[in-house]
């Protein structure tokens, strides 16, 4: 990507000023993204733009972009679709780069005119050497410029994921997931309906971007498939992309035509020509937030062999039982601890009840710290396992243990994270009668960053996505 | 079945009095049983049995069972396989009729002695005229009766769903989710290792019992296979059965052999069969509660046709693109919005951005609640489609609307619920920004009877198992 490309982008990421045309005092959408901005911190200067009101939010308010005294970095449109040419042009006057429309009603309407009018806006804007991100899109987040989500002002964590999505929606979801999750963002790009810069355009600029270590994409459609086929495998070896196609089912695909006039295509096609690209597909987006936890967390593992440690505290043996069926019918592989390991494992876990196979039910002595942290040493030095899965739900240990022993054991689950010894993943399902105490030791958890699933299903369906991948790098590389 | 049996029923799921033999005053089983009874409120008398202690928590305690002086109703084990025939004998001179056993320790080991010792115990159990339930298991839970889960404490709310369970552990987990998403029970069940009484003999009282409406059974293995075909093929009819297996891969099989000593057979045969004797199969405890919740809520549903109301406030275009893919993968129909009744919807939603399709995307217009209620209207009226889905994500909501509003919008949906105009499924995911403010509208919804799902993927699913289950019994009575 040459230096001119770059800088074009520079203007999106790291823009030294905003301003905001069809910014009000209420609380229309206008208003809402000048407020989202103060309340995030955006070191830059804001300038709302509306051609009846002289102050907004505290802030100065112009007439036009063409009034701004100052030069602005980027410029975000939420006027009706009747008034945006005016308004592009004015942009043109000032010599803006990047316009980002919140404003929709384009050609996602499947109507004549509405499609003639985006037509037009994008001939004008090439014309004054603007580029275009949208229209119906919710624009872009930078977490460490303290650049929120327009719409919901939700700003993530800044880190090493970037979102690349045409709903915007679905960025917001994902940045909303992840600030709970602690999956942390360098960008969330949305783009509706790519009347001009597109996927392709975004992913080659990704591809260079050195804040960006893992890219997830959401799309609709896509007018260049070769084009994307190609960058997705150019950038596989290099990053991995998590890839959710929208409109895989016919209805999906009418919806997706509506949504942001996108042709899907055929779904059995894409699939295998993603696979060979080297994309992790996936099929929500809690898979795609799962996915993106621990590619975000976890080292690079191409084994697959797991050992389970079963519910703490009780209800492990049923509990291993269902997880041994979802992981293995996932494609794990749970190699049972057999000779030194089984006489190791006895030497700590005695309790009857308790089960001496993979997934291992602690039964009653899974509610002491000190033994877990025995089991865990003992898991840690095998070479047999490449991770290690342990699922806990409160309601059964705070049946058991004071609040306190509840933290000790936790304890011993942080310290082995830091410890290094083995990649550690930990299944905590949501609800229950103490959800408060367990989102409190999902929270403490996730910050020592080991990622946490709500089931065994979605744990291993994420860990089965990236031993796909890591393989796959593995076998490019060889 | 005959009085007789009946009567033996009685004995265990309204007990007069409960012993707990192994009761004590620390933080050991026998003791948290005792406590559980207490803090649940149970309305009979406790009878703690310890040969040391005079006192325990509050009760006189006993030597032994013999010692008691009133009746005793139903005796709960928790000392020492070792120390189980004495206790076996102890019953037997007593003349109790029902004993549970927690203790684990037998066959479930695979080895001999322990293997032996369950003979044993159950040979002297059928000459005194004991039945025997266990080893090995979290015996029985009686919401109405308030008698608790004796391991976690956890009491459900009353209601009609009878939870069967090889898997202690399960029945707890099921409790716990129940509480938090307004499932039901009539009794919960678990038999472990299943010396005596079985899966079988419990579905044959569970068949009469009018207390009793839904059926969720969790098995890991199964004796006699050919009746538990039989009994399912009677009672499906009646009322519904969902079934979740463990043990259906090798590893699983393996884990379902160690935690109650149970061969699980092939999966493919095991899943026809289940099929055709009408049982709903799930294939996690999950989707056993999802689907739960959808025949406990739900009216007999045997239409596919689905109204989707995107995304409430934001993001409602992507999400709806995802709800179609997800909902038409899993066998749902969404048929479109034409004619007459597209008319009727563009009367009330005309914003850009806006989507007239089946997902219906508001836009921004699904923040005025006044428009969801006509909405609604409108789609209830309409005898093309059998249920409304409708999502929404208070964080969207909340950064356009203020809590007061976004009360408004959910008292639409408990209005449209209580008029029973059509069925209604809500989904709300977990985790982000506002998950207080979501969860109050989860319990609100909830408490309205509204079935209330995490995914759309979840919700299409459980939807997805009662249509077919009522599709079934519609054959069958024809």
């Amino acid at each position: 990507m040459n230096k001119d490309r770059l800088k074009e982008f520079e203007a999106m990421f790291n823009p030294q000023s905003i301003a905001v045309v069809g910014a009000s005092s209420g609380r229309k959408m206008g208003g809402l993204a000048v407020r989202h901005l103060q309340l995030a911190g955006y070191k830059g200067k804001i300038f709302p733009v509306n051609p009846t009101e002289r102050e907004i939010l505290g802030l100065k308010a112009y007439p036009s972009v063409r009034d701004i005294p100052d030069p602005v970095g980027y410029t975000i449109i939420m006027v009706p679709a009747a008034a945006v040419l005016r308004v592009i042009d004015d942009c043109a006057a000032k010599g803006v780069k990047v316009v980002q429309l919140f404003t929709a009603g384009f050609s996602e309407t499947g109507e004549a005119e509405p499609t003639r009018l985006e037509r037009e806006m994008v001939a004008r804007a090439h014309r004054a050497g603007i580029r275009l991100i949208g229209p119906n899109c919710a624009g872009i987040s930078v977490p460490a410029k303290l650049i929120p989500l327009e719409t919901t002002g939700v700003i993530g964590q800044p880190g090493d994921i970037a979102i690349l999505a045409q709903s915007g929606g679905h960025t917001e979801t994902l940045a909303d997931i992840g600030l709970s999750r602690g999956i942390r963002f360098s960008k969330l790009i949305s783009f509706g309906n790519a009347c001009d810069l597109n996927a392709i355009d975004f992913l080659e600029y990704l591809k260079e971007d050195p804040e960006t270590r893992i890219i997830a994409l959401y799309l609709e459609g896509i007018t260049d498939g070769r084009r994307l086929y190609q960058l997705l495998a150019e950038i596989s070896p290099i990053k991995p992309v998590v890839l959710l196609k929208g409109g895989r089912t016919e209805t999906g695909k009418e919806m997706a035509m509506s949504h942001t006039s996108s042709l899907a295509g055929s779904a059995a096609v894409w699939t295998a020509a993603m696979k060979q690209a080297g994309a992790i597909e996936v099929s929500t987006l809690e898979e795609m937030a799962d996915t993106l936890m621990a590619l975000q967390e976890l080292p690079p593992i191409t084994g697959n062999r797991i050992a389970i440690v079963s519910q703490l505290g009780g209800g492990a043996g049923g509990a291993g039982v269902l997880a041994a069926d979802v992981c293995t019918s996932l494609g794990l592989e749970l190699p049972p601890f057999t000779g030194e390991i089984k006489d190791k494992l006895k030497s700590i876990v005695n309790a009857p009840g308790s089960i001496l196979r993979n997934p291992l039910d602690m039964s009653l002595m899974g509610r002491q710290a000190a033994l877990l942290r025995k089991v865990l040493g003992v898991l840690a030095g095998l070479s047999d396992y490449d991770l290690i899965m342990l699922n806990e739900r409160p309601t059964f240990l705070l049946a058991l243990v004071s609040e306190a022993e509840l933290q000790a054991i936790n304890d011993v689950l942080v310290d082995f994270q830091h410890s290094n010894k083995k990649p550690l993943v930990v299944v905590s399902p949501p609800g229950g009668v103490h959800e408060k105490e367990r989102v409190e030791v999902e929270r403490r958890l996730t910050q020592a960053g080991i990622p946490i699933y709500p089931s065994f299903e979605r744990a291993a369906k994420a860990l089965a996505n990236i031993i796909w991948y890591w393989g796959f790098k593995d076998k490019y590389q060889t």
